[in-house]
């Protein structure tokens, strides 16, 4: 059985403790994670009774033959009013939505398709919230697979960077990142994770800075946030160097936001609360002083998205399990004069963490 | 005033004839078309009183602050929920919402914090549809650049792989693309458009074929179709070259193909319908017997978005205006054996449209 067979599997299971028929999908992350399709357009219909339904448009008729060969397929130009009208045909009475992604326009024409094809009342329809996004939460070995390629595309790419020596006086932050992206796609990533954060100087105190024309320059921290997409899914990776040389306020906050990262590390198990896991980096901050200097939470998942459950902070609500990819990321910014973060992408697991990113922690003056 | 303001004030002025006391903008691509912010968490709510109020979250406050200097600035880790309250406040009576993208749960969480803010019946909610993306149809001098600035971009990488000798014999398919779309980065873009298309040999013949290990191999068709992201604008342009020597039935289709896209660009004139844009081209290639082998709509409209209004095509609705950015894109595609598109990005103008992909559109024999 197939990896999407076995997931289509675990949402039926859902589907039946909830007292529904079937479940239309429209997010269409949550379609790939179910069926392994990876056009623009697609949904599918997961019926209890297992004759599931997988809909997309004419131009990707190859594409679904190829990428979901073990569900029935329906071809039109309207998938969901097609998957809806077939729902109908079938005899679906409640019918579970993703209301977290279809819009209220969405909504109302998928009603009236429902209401035509029954003839009469049509399906009742339930919210399923964000089930497939529980489901995602837990990684399976496909999904660690794939996340710990993109781990280590991104760790090559700055490795060659490095050693090439992009990474210098001179050049820019626009330069730089741009160079980053293109030698991840270079190294077999479908795309940068998201916008690449290149951050020199004063700079790298703005926690989300957005790459300018600021050139590096001797004695400047340069932070770097970065991830490479590998079938889908996202790595997220932040390392900060010291160009030339580095002073005693450099290696301070350094060493402090190190040791932080490895507590919050340190914290990462089965059965833990998030809350706890961003408190145990958080104190290691707070108690040097520089508690407000640390103005984002800890970390948060990663897979087909960069940024989903679980969210790990202060405001941050469950326990891990294992299986999660989480991010670790504290940060220390001193407004106008220079940030350090350091941020690894990891595995839980019932023993200690898997670490995914594996370019050294160690401050690297370059 | 900005480009960003006079926009704004183009909605306030379909906001003012709808009746509306403002509009709530939840699309993000809507938000960054109508403030300049790049951001991944905003929403805007244009009033017709002139008091506008951008919303987004604190790790963007900066950002708001150099990208949206013009606009009240709301930090509100909710964003919508904090223009919702504000909009109660500030005595809004009829608020437009974007109902094509706020989804069933954005909607109702909208109407509780509206009706919880006014204590008592809240502000009503009325549908704008597509009301900005309307406006985004026509595009002005700023955004005609930057889409010429993306072509050029794409012009340019693909020059350069060219002269290289990247497209020879032997490569495969998967780091052809690769190659293209880092090039792209270098030289600026900030993303490819869309996932590039690296279609040779058989391959060719599938529209939407996604780039795999297949080899270049002498006399094949190589179909390009690829794109760069300037400014967030996407660059859209198909060419298909011949490796080696071109056979008698490649020229034939190429020549075919060739007119048919001539024929396309010439029916581009302000106030022709698009039905008869997508008919000028097809039926130069129904009239060779090749009707059955151009499956997919002549072209769409460009911008923010890799696709957009207007769609051209057999089913398409409305006419030309000046200011659209159009792509013109027939294909004749022979299953199993081979296939040809050619892909230009225009703009319509009072006069002949103006060519923005300048890649020649003579058969390259490489």
């Amino acid at each position: 059985m197939s990896r999407a067979a076995q997931r289509r599997d675990a949402l039926r299971a859902t589907a039946e403790a909830s007292g529904l028929d079937a479940v239309l999908v429209t997010n269409l992350l949550n379609v790939r994670y179910l069926t392994g399709f990876t056009g623009s357009n697609g949904a599918l219909l997961v019926r209890t009774d297992g004759a599931d339904l997988f809909g997309t448009d004419g131009r990707y008729t190859t594409q679904a033959q190829t990428q979901v060969p073990d569900v029935e397929l329906l071809v039109d130009r309207a998938t969901v009013s097609g998957l809806a009208r077939a729902a109908v045909r079938r005899g679906v009475g409640r019918l579970g939505y993703e209301s977290h992604d279809l819009t209220v326009d969405g909504f109302a024409a998928l009603e009236k398709v429902l209401a035509d094809a029954a003839d009469g009342p049509g399906p009742e329809l339930v919210s399923v919230r964000r089930a497939v996004e529980a489901q995602r939460a837990i990684k399976d070995d496909d999904e660690v697979d794939a996340l710990r390629r993109a781990c280590a595309v991104a760790d090559q790419a700055l490795a060659e960077l490095a050693a090439e020596g992009a990474l210098r006086p001179g050049r820019t932050e626009l330069q730089v990142g741009r160079e980053l992206d293109a030698r991840m796609l270079v190294l077999g990533a479908e795309a940068p994770s998201f916008e690449t954060i290149v951050a020199t100087g004063a700079n790298s105190a703005i926690p989300h800075h957005r790459p300018d024309g600021t050139e590096l320059r001797d004695g400047d921290f340069l932070k770097l946030d970065f991830g490479a997409t590998v079938d889908g899914y996202h790595s997220d990776m932040t390392r900060t160097l010291v160009l030339g040389h580095a002073a005693d306020w450099q290696r301070e906050i350094y060493e402090l936001v190190a040791a932080s990262q490895a507590a919050g590390r340190a914290a990462l198990a089965v059965g833990t609360d998030v809350v706890a896991v961003d408190s145990a980096a958080r104190e290691v901050i707070a108690a040097a002083g520089h508690g407000d200097h640390f103005t984002h939470g800890l970390g948060h998942g990663v897979g087909l998205e960069i940024h989903e459950a679980p969210g790990i902070g202060p405001l941050g609500a469950g326990t891990l399990a294992a299986g999660m990819a989480v991010t670790v990321e504290p940060g220390v910014y001193l407004p106008g004069h220079g940030g350090v973060r350091i941020e690894d992408t990891l595995i839980v697991t019932d023993d200690a963490p898997e670490l995914l990113t594996l370019t050294s922690k160690e401050l690297l003056v370059l």
